[in-house]
């Protein structure tokens, strides 16, 4: 975090990776679009970065009565934002966000409980909320107690440049070791009207494909039930950040929440056309986002998306996350070298006592290994497909019914560079 | 495997981890003491691996009757000659092993198992054995076919070059991306007369804490009975080369053979004391392999010995490998930074939907973190431990009663960058 030069713009245009369709009813508007109808943001540097980049971050819906999801991690030590979030919101009617980065008040036992709590309560008295529905957000370093001086200052600071084209500040004040922004705006043509729908994204380590794995905030003026919410995020987030691996460590932290402010007026009812679409869209956004996730790795220089196929799906998840966290197969993705034989022995090493697996692998299109045995193949091909910015594996094993995937970066020097450097 | 140096010589005294205690009983001869009474080796170089070093190695037992016990990979995507040994050999009274480096000989399908034993059977005729008293063993890249005429010639040669001091070359034909030798042989002082134990060890990537994870051969003339050796391996293998991790990948063609010449004319008998004073030596001796072979973990700069204690050995075995495996607590190792952060992280990783978990870190034994936060410590001090060469981590799970150990080393720059190289 530290040290490290401020995010830069991040790839135009948004949607740019082969592994995600953007629907045609959906426009991407530019940077300085700005967000939604009906909400504001501000992001301030609040003295919690050593560094002295922007750490506080305030996000509010000015709606009525808005709407919302969430999603956490599974971690057996979540951070206490994050135990505060999950058992003192009303997930449902999240009104405000407030987020820091540079501490993750991780590890911090009671006393972290306590001062998330104070600043839930001062970000709910600074935007005029109930505590219940402001959410709590870090992300930094774990086992520091949390600095709440600086973070009061940060929200009165946030709360007085609240505006609603604060999302570029915002984006910046939860970022850490992120490379490059992950954040857009979208305009979702549905069936009873126009919408828009935003996301702010942060996350570069740390990240494995157990959901969510980072953070991410989404915005919406469309109108929606909080079931319907909760179904749309919990799906879409199944399809993206829990398929989403760069090493895999599933974070203390990692939180998602979508809110919806109804300001269009467009209303979208369970199970209709515009459900649908919305759903597409956001689907659409999050695998994008997931993507950059894992393109901005810690260090990472290409990414890949290993597919496996087979007649059991956890046997199918075993294989593809064994592949995703193999040190071996992302060095040799980083090298550019096709050394598919890594991929077999990552499988055989998920799948003890099924000897002799027959596996098949392909890289690219290009078969390579039939029932577990090399077969001729055009070497030159594969090897130069692995040079590409994207890598794709196929994987089958006995039986079919299921299939899964992984998206994953691949392990350069300067992860280690990172990781060995970013101190406590 | 190409272009890298030929191994250096091991750390003297071979005892030297303080995780390893060297029974009284047991002296270390030199590393020219040759192998025990009853056992003749070769290595030599037959032009498998590109560099043109030794590349073929032979172990041969004289005696009338040898006895023998071997363990193999659980992987599900086995090497052909592991497969091979499995199926066809007598394991129980094993009189030969043929071993190669530079090719795996993994992922070649029949035609790979049809290879192994041809060079099983040339062995076999070589030495005058039956095929099924000979093990074949490889170790290199994965996806190629064993050269078979080279590997022909290489028995040829190395027959010709068998003898009682051939530990040396052999040790050298089964190196791949070793820094260093890992072998020993020892004298041990039983109740019933003296017996020799000596060991030749390969390994040093694609190795996980589940069972063998290399190549290790171990000699001795001491006599015993199949049931006797099977249960000595088998032991002193989970504590040793069970409990090592370098990366977490378990190998197609890890293999662990112990064969017994009986020349010594010490009989070793069923829960005697001679049982416990020769267990105890050869527990030593793999563990101090094992904590060798991680400490040469490819690119290594300083190992570390994680135990967790607990109430469920599910969730300390859990705890145990996510620690080991983490990058981010690999990373960390590597520069030297307590981030005990991390530990927590990955621990929390590890067993999900258990929170808020009581985690209890300590550092060379200073507690950092009580019932999952943070508590007033000497930093200085923690700072200073873990500048060593050897760091220890103690992890407190709920309840006891459980407890285990797993020796990982760090991950390096230079990890990466030879398997990034190391190409197919």
């Amino acid at each position: 975090m530290s040290g490290r030069p401020p995010a830069q713009a991040p790839p135009r245009p948004f949607f740019h990776s082969r592994w995600v369709q953007a629907p045609a009813h959906v426009r991407e508007l530019g940077p300085d679009a700005g967000l939604p109808a009906g909400f504001r943001a501000a992001g301030v540097a609040a003295g919690i970065k050593a560094s002295g980049n922007p750490d506080v971050g305030l996000l509010v819906c000015d709606a009525q009565a808005p709407v919302s999801a969430a999603r956490f991690t599974s971690s057996g030590t979540p951070a206490a934002p994050v135990l505060l979030s999950l058992e003192r919101c009303r997930l449902d009617s999240l009104r405000a966000v407030l987020v820091n980065s540079g501490c993750a008040n991780a590890a911090t036992g009671r006393r972290g409980l306590e001062d998330a709590a104070k600043t839930q309560g001062a970000a709910a008295l600074a935007v005029g909320a109930q505590p219940a529905e402001v959410a709590v957000a870090s992300t930094g370093g774990i086992s520091h107690q949390l600095p709440v001086d600086a973070l009061l200052k940060g929200i009165l600071a946030a709360r007085a440049r609240l505006s609603g084209d604060g999302d570029r500040d915002f984006q910046r004040a939860i970022e850490t070791t992120d490379a490059f922004e992950k954040r857009a705006t979208l305009e979702v043509d549905l069936p009873s009207g126009s919408v828009r729908l935003s996301a702010q994204c942060k996350g570069a380590g740390m990240i494995s494909p157990r959901f969510a794995t980072m953070l991410c905030f989404v915005e919406t003026d469309a109108a929606m039930a909080p079931d319907t919410a909760d179904l749309l995020l919990g799906v879409c987030v199944k399809r993206s950040f829990d398929r989403a691996s760069v090493d895999g460590q599933l974070s203390t932290n990692d939180t998602a929440i979508l809110i919806c402010s109804g300001a269009s007026g467009v209303s979208i009812a369970p199970e209709s056309d515009d459900e649908l679409r919305f759903g597409e869209a956001l689907d659409a956004l999050l695998r994008q986002l997931a993507i950059m996730m894992v393109a901005d790795g810690e260090g990472a220089g290409r990414i890949a998306r290993v597919v496996v196929r087979g007649g059991h799906a956890e046997s199918v998840e075993a294989a593809a996350r064994a592949v995703a966290n193999s040190p071996l197969v992302k060095a040799a993705l980083h090298g550019g070298d096709p050394n598919w034989g890594r991929i077999v022995q990552a499988v055989g090493g998920a799948l003890v006592e099924t000897a002799p697996l027959a596996v098949d692998v392909a890289i690219e299109g290009v078969p390579v290994c039939s029932a577990g045995a090399t077969i001729p193949y055009d070497g030159e091909a594969v090897e130069r497909a692995v040079q590409a910015r994207e890598v794709e594996y196929e994987i089958g094993l006995p039986g079919d019914g299921a299939e899964t995937e992984v998206f994953f970066s691949d392990l350069s020097q300067d992860y280690v560079r990172v990781n060995a450097d970013y101190t406590t």
